[in-house]
């Protein structure tokens, strides 16, 4: 068999069924391989971007990586900014990079480039196969390097004389090394340290947040009066009725300095102490009070969730106090639509056991607390900041999670980078419904100009910031991805163009009509 | 004034007077800055591969850089893919980059990137800015390393201190040094090789590809009946009733070798000597035939329209034998539409003075042959191999070129990659009308799967290659984003549609469904 044969046998028998492809000339023995290995399900995206952000979003709800199938360079460089999202988020992603042949790489044909270079900054195992004889191999030890905690991205480089030439057998999967459990004088000083007098704050994340992450957090909490708080963007929460309900960090340092005002200790578990998304002059950076100290009882890299049970026993804390049923779901608004309207839309009918992806930026802010009563789910967020992300995302949790329901918030201007994710929604009948905020700006920047220090900008400024002459059409844009979509401006709307798109089977899309957020 | 207005200043300063933008937090006070500095033309993309594209569109017409304004790590590697090409073209481009405040860094917030390992791939010139007092002279200097012979792209990383800091007066414009001219030994030997026995072919590309420059060659080739031959893709190339014909050298390695066949001289101009664009299994990557030796005139960063004329003189060349009219201008074909009558609708209403994208690809091979008698124009290719090109450079050649009509030949693969152009397009009310070649499917890969020894592919590889279930719908997608659209399957609907797109002031898009390529 040739090297593409043996290399996605591997990644089956390691357990990576799944590839998100945008391929090329360098990449066909793979794309040929494809039918002696049915194993692998090949997901078409019509950018790399969509494929990366997509693997992250399957990543994040299935537990173990998809592979991605990207070609040289440019390729790659297309799928960085959702490989940093899923950087961020600790997801497993296993990219496979076609290279020009080995023998070809010294005549600097027109695709050469330094995929190293590009691939570094979002990797945490990077390798280029130059011997077919390591390709299995090397195939196995990218799973592993993908797997093991916190979970990262692993980028192998194949050239196209090791993809078409004889190989080996493929290998046989690795172990995976279980994240270590945190020790027991850790566990008893962190103890003591939330014992002790004045206000602490208990600051969970990562893979803390999930029910049985969120019980323990919330034992300990209970029991030792700490503010019980998580990171602003996780990478997936569980919540809704049933799940303890925690508060986010939030995203403005302002905020986010009333939240933790007055702490004297603050105890990390899944996540590093906060710090300020951007900088902003005359704020500081480190969102952590002065004087207040900060203890570490795990690190993403840890069992994170063991270690929580573990203090909660070490400080005698009961069994979780029931939690309260939570508030319930929200009425149906009427009337104009906006921002805080749409929310109650949503909290109203979000599908019990949903999976949302959310990078509704500044239009969502009201959506979690209009879902915090509604049937349990899991929440994905923006972990990186890259935006792009909210489309290829649920694409790929869709893919991951056959029988939920995906519902998708997304901003009109992120919405744009990454729309190509619809057309592969469509080809894939994946259960995606979409919300697009049409508030016609990068309504976040039009705020974050004055919190720089930048004044409320000149006419020149602020077209730079408007979506604007034109307007988008969503409906259009989803329609000629072969996407049903409805637009609404009224709450009424709203409500009856979102449940039309949930009772789909396969995608659909609501543009709602929010105003300007300028 | 602060550090983003002084920057600003320094490059309008320069000859940079354009910036292709999608802005994020960190560089909100370049925004602000349009305001005090009018004669900065801001082009708002809504993704970054359509800013650097236009960068790299505006620097092949206009002859000098606009400059992008990019967020950090995640939108530099957004627009990476155009760099790449712009980097082939030897376009002029000026990366503004914004990044964290520098005493921000150290936190590593979540749009922390290593910004120098994924800008150097693409940068001829990369630095970043960490005090206010250097950041004029480091503008200054980026625009003198983007313009120097033979251009290319610079890359200055500016943190969010360095521009809201107070700044020196904008620095003035430095000399760019001009490209050297070839020695006279060096063309008297050119001169010796081409008068000796046997075939020879005369290889130009780059800076030959102009009136001036292509004059030259067909002097020299006339004189010593050396074969014309030009690059595969060149950056941009003047062409048309009047300007000498000269033959690109085939993408297909094999038809290439049929072009180059018996050669045993290869003189270079402008271009290094032919290699194949990718590997295939038992073909050489080397298109230089066995036994031809290859002789360089002068190379892309020499003065190399002068080495021609020096060259024709040093031979004792004639003037330009007078140019035959050319085959003027096709007839209207007439019934289903096909790759091969869409081009002869081309070749027939190409308006005079028009810049053409060529990013048609497969479907797009009949085009060059039936324009070449139409009106002087020029034309720009796929320099990179990075797809999602055609519609971005449209986009910043028709901001370089007011007045002129702009038509870009567009793939429906790759125009997937960047449509968000079209936005832009209307937004900005450039005159660019564009053919999208519906083949639905990546045609060339198709034919790629067979060449590289792949085989014909099964259904579930083959179903990687077509763009079909959903078919995407061009008009709709088209006027989603305020453009006009119309469809043609027939010749005589593509004459008629493709009249009145052109007919348009602004933006205009026609789908051409041409059948498919698989």
């Amino acid at each position: 068999m040739n090297g593409a044969q043996s290399l996605i046998r591997t990644l089956v028998g390691s357990g990576v069924e799944v590839c998100f492809t945008n391929p090329g000339t360098s990449e066909m023995h793979f794309v040929a391989a494809l039918d002696a290995v049915p194993e692998m399900r090949a997901v078409l995206a019509l950018f790399e971007g969509v494929a990366t952000g997509a693997a992250d979003g399957y990543a994040r709800m299935a537990g173990r990586p998809a592979a991605t199938l990207l070609h040289l360079g440019p390729g790659m460089a297309n799928g960085i900014a959702n490989l940093h999202n899923a950087r961020r988020a600790h997801s497993p992603v296993v990219n496979v990079v076609g290279d020009h042949a080995t023998y070809h790489q010294r005549y600097d044909a027109p695709l050469q480039t330094d995929i190293a270079s590009l691939a570094r900054p979002v990797s945490c195992w990077f390798r280029e196969t130059t011997k077919g004889e390591e390709l299995p191999r090397d195939g196995a030890d990218a799973v592993v390097a993908a797997r093991k905690a916190p979970g990262g991205v692993a980028t192998l480089v194949v050239p196209a004389d090791v993809s078409w030439d004889e190989a080996p057998d493929p290998a046989p999967p690795r172990p995976v090394p279980a994240p270590p459990v945190v020790d027991g004088a850790t566990v008893q000083q962190v103890a003591k340290v939330l014992g002790a007098e004045g206000p602490a704050v208990l600051f969970v994340g990562g893979p803390a947040m999930t029910e049985r992450g969120l019980v323990a957090a919330r034992r300990v909490a209970a029991r030792t009066g700490a503010r019980l708080l998580c990171e602003t963007f996780p990478a997936v929460h569980e919540r809704g009725a049933g799940v303890p309900e925690v508060e986010r960090l939030a995203y403005l340092a302002e905020l986010a300095a009333l939240q933790l005002d007055g702490a004297r200790r603050l105890v990390a578990a899944g996540t590093p102490a906060p710090v300020s998304f951007f900088a902003y002059p005359d704020r500081p950076s480190d969102l952590v009070p002065v004087g207040c100290e900060v203890h570490v009882l795990a690190t993403v890299e840890d069992d994170v969730v063991q270690a929580l049970e573990d203090l909660a026993d070490a400080l005698g804390a009961g069994a979780d106090p029931v939690s309260s049923p939570g508030p319930g779901r929200p009425e149906l608004p009427t009337g104009g639509l906006d921002a805080e309207k749409a929310a109650a839309v949503i909290g109203r009918l979000l599908p019990e056991g949903a999976v949302v992806s959310d990078e509704s930026n500044t239009a969502g802010i009201f959506v979690p607390a209009a879902t915090a009563g509604a049937p349990r789910h899991h929440w994905m967020t923006l972990t990186g900041g890259a935006i792009g992300q909210g489309l290829p995302l649920a694409t790929g949790a869709a893919v991951a999670c056959p029988g939920r329901k995906v519902l998708c918030l997304e901003a009109d201007g992120s919405a744009m980078y990454t729309l190509q994710a619809l057309w592969t929604q469509r080809r894939e009948n994946l259960d995606v419904t979409t919300v697009v905020y049409a508030n016609r700006s990068y309504a976040v920047l039009a705020m974050e100009l004055g919190r720089v220090g930048a004044g409320a900008g000149g006419p020149r400024a602020r077209r730079v910031l408007e979506l604007t002459s034109p307007t988008l059409d969503f409906v259009a844009l989803a329609g000629g991805m072969g996407v049903p979509a409805w637009r609404a401006t009224t709450a009424e709307e709203f409500a009856t163009n979102l449940g039309l798109a949930l009772a789909e089977d396969g995608p659909a899309l609501v543009e709602a009509v929010v105003g300007s957020g300028l």
